[in-house]
Parts: structure tokens; sequence; C-alpha cells
């Protein structure tokens, strides 16, 4: 449940700090580093889950915590009236960087379309 | 738990047609009509929600079941070897063009960051 070689692992068993916003039981939350949009924002699971593909039927019940918890936290950012994008990026073509399942909430400013 | 002013709840109720990729008891799939990449799917749930803003704690389940079935329709578009990106919009800073819960399933193309 734990990737060794993993920052995000590293970030939830806190030996990498972060700018967290959020935590539960099975979730975490925290500032990107590179920032995309004024409040920009990952929701992670404690869980080491490579990504959206590496979940499978089981993982049900923490997908939608995570969509839940990215809805937690849009809202109390101050996101939630006027508006946000929520992202995830499996692989190379979604331009994945850290390979651990993560949702990006971003907003405070317009989100443009195409996404990307 | 239908709208029926709304054009999802439409294609749901196949008043409206969709080219359709994939349906279960409670989640829908098809192409969107302005696709942004070579494959540009939608994920919906039957139901009428507006937005991941107006999910609550009992759509916990169904939220999970809508990001497992982007994972499906991925899968069977050929695009979980290459990769792809998942998108939901809420409000207008996101850009949501239709107030029913959807997300986009975007492939076969590098997708660029920042995501809109």
């Amino acid at each position: 449940m734990t990737d060794p070689n993993c920052i995000f692992c590293k970030i939830v068993a806190g030996e990498i700090p972060s700018n967290g916003v959020y935590e539960d039981d099975q979730v975490l939350a925290f500032r990107d580093i590179q920032p995309q949009a004024p409040s920009h924002l990952l929701v992670i699971p404690r869980a080491h889950v490579a990504s959206l593909d590496a979940a499978d039927e089981g993982d049900e019940a923490l997908l939608g915590r995570l969509m839940l918890a990215c809805r937690t936290v849009a809202r109390a950012e101050g996101l939630a009236e006027g508006g946000y994008r929520v992202v995830t990026n499996i692989g190379d073509d979604g331009g994945q960087a850290v390979h651990h399942l993560h949702l990006h909430v971003l907003g405070g400013r317009s989100m443009g379309w195409p996404p990307g």
C-alpha cells in the first residue's frame, strides 16, 4: 500500500513536507507546488494507487471519497460559488507527473477549453 | 432524479440521440459532440445531479462508479496504454456547459498543461 520511491507516499508518511489543507483516514489534500491557478490543490489517497487505470472495483468507495474530498476542499477554499475544475491525469498522454493517483482541483480564475 | 429541461436527462431517457459507448444501471457514456481530442467521451450518472458540488455524502458510491466507468471506457477506447485525462467542470469558472454532472475522458493525443 506504500511505494518507498513515491514522493506522494513520502508526503503521506510525513517524510516530505507539504502545505496541507485537508486530511482524513483515507485522503490527504495539499497545495500543488507549481500552481496553475490561484487555487490549485491536490487530493490523494493515503494508499498507493498508481493511477485511475490501476484502480479496481474494490476501490469504488475510495474513488468516491476522493471526489467528495475535492468538493470539500473546493468549498473550504471558497471556490464553490465561482466554480472550479477537477482533473486527473493517467499516463504519458494524460501528462501524469507523479505515479500516485491524484486529483487536481483548480479555481480562482476562468478555466479555458480545451482542458490542455 | 430527472430534470425535464436537462439535455443529458433527455439523453438518458432516449429522447435525444447520442453516440453511446457504455451503459449500466447507473451510468451512461457517449461521445462528446464537440470533441477536443481524438477520443473524447462523456460519462454521466442516469440520475440528475447538477455538478460535483451538488453531490452529497450519499453519492459516494455513485461517484466511485463514475470514476471506474471512466477507466472502463478509456480501456475500451484503447487509451489505457498511451494515457488519458479525466476532467469535470463545476460552475462558471470551471467552464461547466451542461448542468448535469459529467466527466470528460480525453485521449489519443498528448494533453497539455495547464489543463485549460
